[in-house]
């Protein structure tokens, strides 16, 4: 059996595939991935995700620049979740410039941000 | 505005929940959460998600003893994933006696099971 069919595509065909970085070990982000997306990431060696609200393949970096290159791939137990682990080119994971998407945190009842922006989104996005 | 309304939640009132171990960085799992299982997980201070396929929310660690403490909560950019950093009580995360869910890397095509069993599924739910 294919290794693609081993895993439980839900009922739009798309699996969460968490990215995290591969020597800090940080949650960079969280997408999703459809069958194609997952095999063009191991083709190309970089993260390939699937955007659901562009309804397209979204090769990860392709404007910005900061691509995800590959360094591992891992299923959960259920074989419905993907763990990468991946080298962050650029070091900025996120749109909005910063390093990982989970910039905000909870406390005292309230989300406060603590990371700060590394790159002005528009000077990645031009 | 209270805190849990800034979450996306998405059709079925869930978002995805990764737990991360606080001191290690290794992902322990992905889980699902509604409203009442993150204001609970808050609450107790422990993780609580909500079981998609039991339709009810599970208090992780309820009949293993391999409870959660929670030490942070962040959402992401797009307030649609939640991640947890935990202290994995009983080093046992996955519910077939393994530390993480994550047991199984791709190598040349196939899915590889490289987490040893600390265990025994059998001992652990009585």
């Amino acid at each position: 059996m294919d290794w693609l069919d081993e895993i439980k595509w839900n009922g739009d065909g798309l699996v969460p595939a968490i990215a995290q970085d591969a020597i800090t070990g940080e949650i960079l982000m969280m997408a999703w991935m459809n069958r194609e997306a997952l095999a063009l990431t191991r083709e190309h060696n970089r993260a390939v995700y699937w955007s659901r609200s562009r309804q397209k393949l979204w090769f990860k970096g392709e404007e910005s620049g900061h691509v995800q290159e590959l360094s591992e791939v891992r299923i959960d137990c259920d074989a419905d979740v993907i763990l990468l682990q991946v080298e962050q080119i650029g070091g900025i994971a996120c749109h909005t410039g910063r390093r990982r998407c989970f910039f905000r945190v909870l406390n005292g009842g309230k989300w406060h941000i603590d990371e700060e922006i590394i790159k002005n989104p528009q000077e990645i996005y031009q």
